[in-house]
């Protein structure tokens, strides 16, 4: 275990939180960090609080208000989720957010002297998202460290597990009671709708790994 | 002249004023985009937004709550600026600031299919912040384009020019009345203090360029 600090960004949602589990095993010290960026459904902000709560890891929420004035997306706007696979991107893409979110990490981390930063993000099932892509972080990780003039490295222990691959770590690192408080639903539903993109990608990991998804059956896992 | 559209990040001080009617020179639409980051001092603000209406320019102001969060710093919290030159580092110099606004730019001009950026950021006079340097922008420039998936360029017009170059450059570009409107001053006062560093620097630039800056006498040039 190497015996620095890192900053997880943090959604509350599956891949983050496995993400964080990663974070725990391999630094002696993890803060996790969410945004609260306008979400429409503030549920995946209380997961998030649940799951730090349950593990006593030390919890930063971050407002940001510029994404909803900046618009034009399904995941701050009131606009339908699109599931179609004709477009180039989804319009749940939300530009520059990842890259936003990373930024402000980076700043809150800085002013802490920590330069490890730790990310959910994935290639693999990433929906079409071009700032999920490794050369985008590897890029953003040259642009942080030169731009605070520190030497930044962003991790990213998801960036080339398919979801299934990704349930196995998770069970791995005896994630799974924290994946039960942990939110997918773009219609920010619970129990979740089951027919949104996020929701199906999550069931088919489960189903992949051949694991029950503990979200399914919290009530065992309290 | 380019036939297409360009975002400048516009804060309403000199520097961004000259790079604003640089971009206005060069493309055929010019958008202003300000930030309202919880700066002690609205003044700045007010600059920008008199500046674009007496030019007719359209201007848009983003909201963005999360520096003041993160805090640290002399110019969104209540600590003196910092003018010791035996610091690494300045106190006004915000973690991630000039990342941000750039990767919100790109973000709203995204929205809107503008792929040209300019900033008024230069390292000659940059007072050790790392993010005004051309390594820093090009950098940057990689990850948005990379993150967006799209072709982004950010123009930087002041990058190799001290201040009294950028004074001459403002005359060439008939900015001097622009610049009446300006704000520079890090205490927030008009008349300027005169004796922060912004304004000391300020005035060494338009003395080297031996024309008088018209902030001084704006009566002028109303």
């Amino acid at each position: 275990m190497s015996t620095s600090s890192a900053v997880v960004a943090f959604s509350g949602g599956q891949d983050s939180t496995t993400a964080l589990f990663w974070a725990r095993q391999k630094f002696s010290k993890v803060v996790a960090l969410s945004f609260d960026y306008g979400q429409r459904h503030k549920i995946e902000l209380e997961s998030a609080k649940k799951i730090c709560k349950l593990y006593e890891i030390e919890h930063i929420v971050l407002p940001i208000n510029t994404f909803n004035a900046i618009g034009g997306n399904s995941l701050t706007d009131n606009i339908a989720v699109s599931s179609e696979k004709d477009k180039t991107l989804p319009n749940s893409f939300v530009p520059g957010r990842n890259l936003i979110f990373l930024t402000y990490a980076a700043a809150w981390a800085w002013n802490r002297q920590i330069f490890d930063l730790v990310t959910g993000v994935g290639h693999t099932d990433y929906s079409g998202y071009p700032d999920c892509r490794q050369d985008t972080m590897d890029s953003l990780s040259q642009t942080i460290s030169l731009g605070m003039d520190a030497k930044f490295k962003i991790h990213t222990p998801l960036m080339d597990l398919d979801k299934a691959q990704t349930v196995k770590l998770a069970q791995k690192l005896d994630t799974l009671k924290a994946l039960a408080w942990s939110h997918t639903c773009y219609n920010g539903e619970f129990p979740p709708c089951g027919t949104c993109p996020a929701c199906i990608l999550r069931a088919q990991g489960f189903a992949q790994a051949q694991i029950s998804d503990p979200l399914l059956h919290r009530d065992k896992y309290t």
